[in-house]
């Protein structure tokens, strides 16, 4: 049994084509598999989410041992071998998988949720998109120019690879898709902020690869400020600390792309099966990807915490996940063969974070071959289309970004959602027939202490 | 000023393309235009949210002379001329084009839409899909036989154009698209209900074409039950009331095509200007579509009513309200040049209603030409794909049209919105830990009473 149609479930769940004796169930709570490495692209509006998530069942249809349950875990009973699920069922196991992934993480301020949305499922990206779509169109109808300054403010608080993808598409938004569109206002004069308290732009990569990500932000109209603690986050935007002291920047677009944790079910993983888990909520397993005591239980992806051969923490990328799930498929077949099993073995085969339009940064063998602009932009597009599960959606893809290159449009601006959203709204007057026109001060109506 | 960027307010927008000299403000809710004649496609899973709504700013973006505004209006100052938005804002007009649309209408059984959705915007496609979607994925999941068919029991209230073509797609989806996507059910099992109280189907068509078309249904496991009237719809399913008695259908999903009305803003022109409406909701106008008694006022398309030269009332069609949005927009410039104007006059070039694949009646000339079977369907493809807006939708749409129709799959089979969704779960037990599996009687948990 898989729990967790992401990328390590599924890749276990493929993994075991040719073992017709085998019965493999896939439970998801979602009826889809989702390609999270394109979600900023529906949060910017540049694709729609049927484009990047694929029905579970379809993927998995023509494998006749593979069955789909559409359920929520809720409870692991390790000692029966059964998962107990949200509708009160309880589901028996041989061997268990368990790949759950990560949620956004506020590090203790959920509060801040609220006004900084993160970026992890596909209503996380409408949201955003609803938000960001929102913003230019009350700039364009406030005739207050700070209430205006404040809509064309974007701040994004984290600068790892979404972070800096969110912030590059905000750019092109702000500079290209809706050059024309607006009448008030000029979209190209928004503000948009990376905020991060490391040193530089996207940590994870070599040196003079962050130095030519944030040379391209530049240009994209994106200014990090950097080396900076993210310390409130509330109505009127966000306050940074820096040594010099506080600042508050007012921003009524916040988006956050700071951290995740593992998934909720690594702690009933934890409490079942005694295991320990790290700050970030990630079950420790031993070298098999196994909880300790437990040959039949793995912990794969986001949810677990393993060392490489070199002691580093694996980082929470879908490449893991990917090899975690083929790995753990082998374990299980070689041991129901008696054959003996290889401790996991991560093989980086690099890292990719796109900035912008024919702009990217790559590198490969660790730091050793490092690639930005056009050629690393072209090996991103590649890559991804290849992954992308179904052709259909590969073709459909390809196609949106063949457009969105030539045209600099975006083809799924939506605001979808409430009509007219709540967030940031001022509270509905009271109707009053033919009232004149008042411009109300949003910041007033909507106090939030200040932290 | 134009209210509303559907058909009729987007057609009369674009018609003043040459006078520089005006200055056009289009109001609306929503940031898109809807093309509503596609919107049973989104509901079944075929294609997604952004292939048939186009952003209004993109759509109107090189006309200059245009501006769009995003708003909601909630009354109307007829003497000042003035339009109210719901942000307290007031909005200055010379001439004013009304054109909001219609809404689903339950005869004054409001409370039914919690459980049969209509389906007129985005959120209602969105919100049928996860429906249907869901009924096959707890199908699945059931072990009680009668819960089983009530999960796999369809009602389509209506049976207009939308509503064939909802239950002739659902029939679709049974018996082609999930084929094999399941391992407890066969999905081609399901039961689809198709009720109106007339005695046949698309009552507007000839009657040959209602024969043809309720044959069609047939094939694709659609069942009529015609001249009955719909008494009741709780959690159970709905009573239907014919001559013989009254009978109660069991069925988890029941969707809505029954009727429709004038959106509210209707009576709020009434009101303010003391024009009629008529028991839709939609406003009486003079031969010009302008509100008696107020030159400056024009109301067209689902809001208005008015009656062709036969004296039958104009029908809630996609092309009348584009016939009046240019006919308005005609008239207004006519008017400022001193010209005389012509009455409105509706041409009417045909209906078209799809039924499924290579499937669909169409008369034209009144009932003198009619089509039905594939020459109809490739006729239908072709007027759709024509009146689609952008291109590059246009391209997407072909394009996964193409895919459907050769791999019978639908790419946009997402169950999206809260992960799973309250309507028809059991109210979430008591987290007992380890409690054994219950089957649990969804009926004794949500009483309603039965009208």
């Amino acid at each position: 049994m898989i729990l967790g149609g992401g990328f390590g479930g599924l890749y276990a769940a493929t993994s075991f084509r040719h073992r017709g004796d085998l019965s493999i169930t896939v439970v998801d709570r979602r009826n889809f598999h989702l390609f999270q490495p394109l979600l900023y692209q529906v949060a910017t509006g540049e694709l729609s989410p049927s484009d990047i998530a694929f029905p579970l069942r379809v993927v998995l249809s023509n494998r006749k041992n593979t069955r789909v349950l559409l359920g929520e875990a809720t409870d692991l009973d390790a000692g029966n071998r059964r998962l107990l699920l949200a509708d009160g069922t309880a589901e028996p196991y041989d061997v268990l998988i368990i790949s759950t992934g990560s949620r956004t993480h506020y590090f203790g301020n959920d509060a801040w949720e609220e006004r900084a949305p993160g970026l992890k499922s596909i209503e996380d990206a409408t949201r955003i998109r609803h938000r960001i779509l929102y913003a230019f169109e009350m700039a364009e109808k406030t005739h207050d120019p700070d209430e205006r300054r404040a809509w064309l403010t974007f701040a994004v608080v984290g600068a790892g690879p979404t972070g800096v993808e969110l912030a590059g598409a905000l750019g092109e938004i702000a500079n290209d898709t809706l050059r024309g569109d607006f009448r008030n206002i000029r979209p190209e004069e928004a503000r948009i902020l990376l905020l991060d308290n490391s040193s530089r732009v996207l940590s994870p990569f070599a040196e003079p690869l962050s130095a030519k990500a944030e040379q391209a932000l530049i240009r994209l109209g994106v200014r990090s400020i950097l080396g900076v603690r993210v310390t409130s986050v509330d109505a009127t935007g966000v306050t940074i600390h820096r040594e010099s002291g506080d600042e508050h920047i007012r921003a009524n677009t916040v988006i956050w792309a700071a951290g995740v944790a593992a998934a909720g079910f690594g702690k009933v993983v934890a409490d079942r099966t005694g295991a320990t888990m790290d700050r970030a909520g990630r079950v420790l397993v031993d070298p098999f990807c196994n909880v300790p005591g437990h040959p039949e239980i793995f912990v794969i992806g986001d949810g677990a915490s393993l060392k490489d051969a070199d002691g580093k923490p694996l980082p929470g990328v879908a490449p893991v996940a990917m090899q975690q799930g083929r790995y753990v498929a082998g374990v299980i077949r070689r041991r129901l063969e008696g054959k003996p099993v290889e401790p996991f073995r991560y093989v980086d085969k690099g890292s990719l974070a796109v900035i912008g339009r024919a702009s990217a940064v790559a590198q490969f063998g660790g730091e050793k071959l490092q690639l930005h602009g056009l050629f690393a932009w072209l090996v991103w597009l590649f890559v991804h289309l290849m992954y992308l599960v179904s052709f259909q959606n590969r073709l459909l893809v390809f196609i949106r970004w063949a457009f969105n290159y030539l045209t600099y449009n975006r083809g799924a601006r939506l605001i979808t959602g409430d009509p007219l959203p709540v967030v940031q709204e001022p509270p509905p007057d009271t109707p009053e027939t033919l009232k004149p026109s008042t411009p109300t001060d949003r910041q007033a109506q909507q106090p939030q202490p200040t932290r």
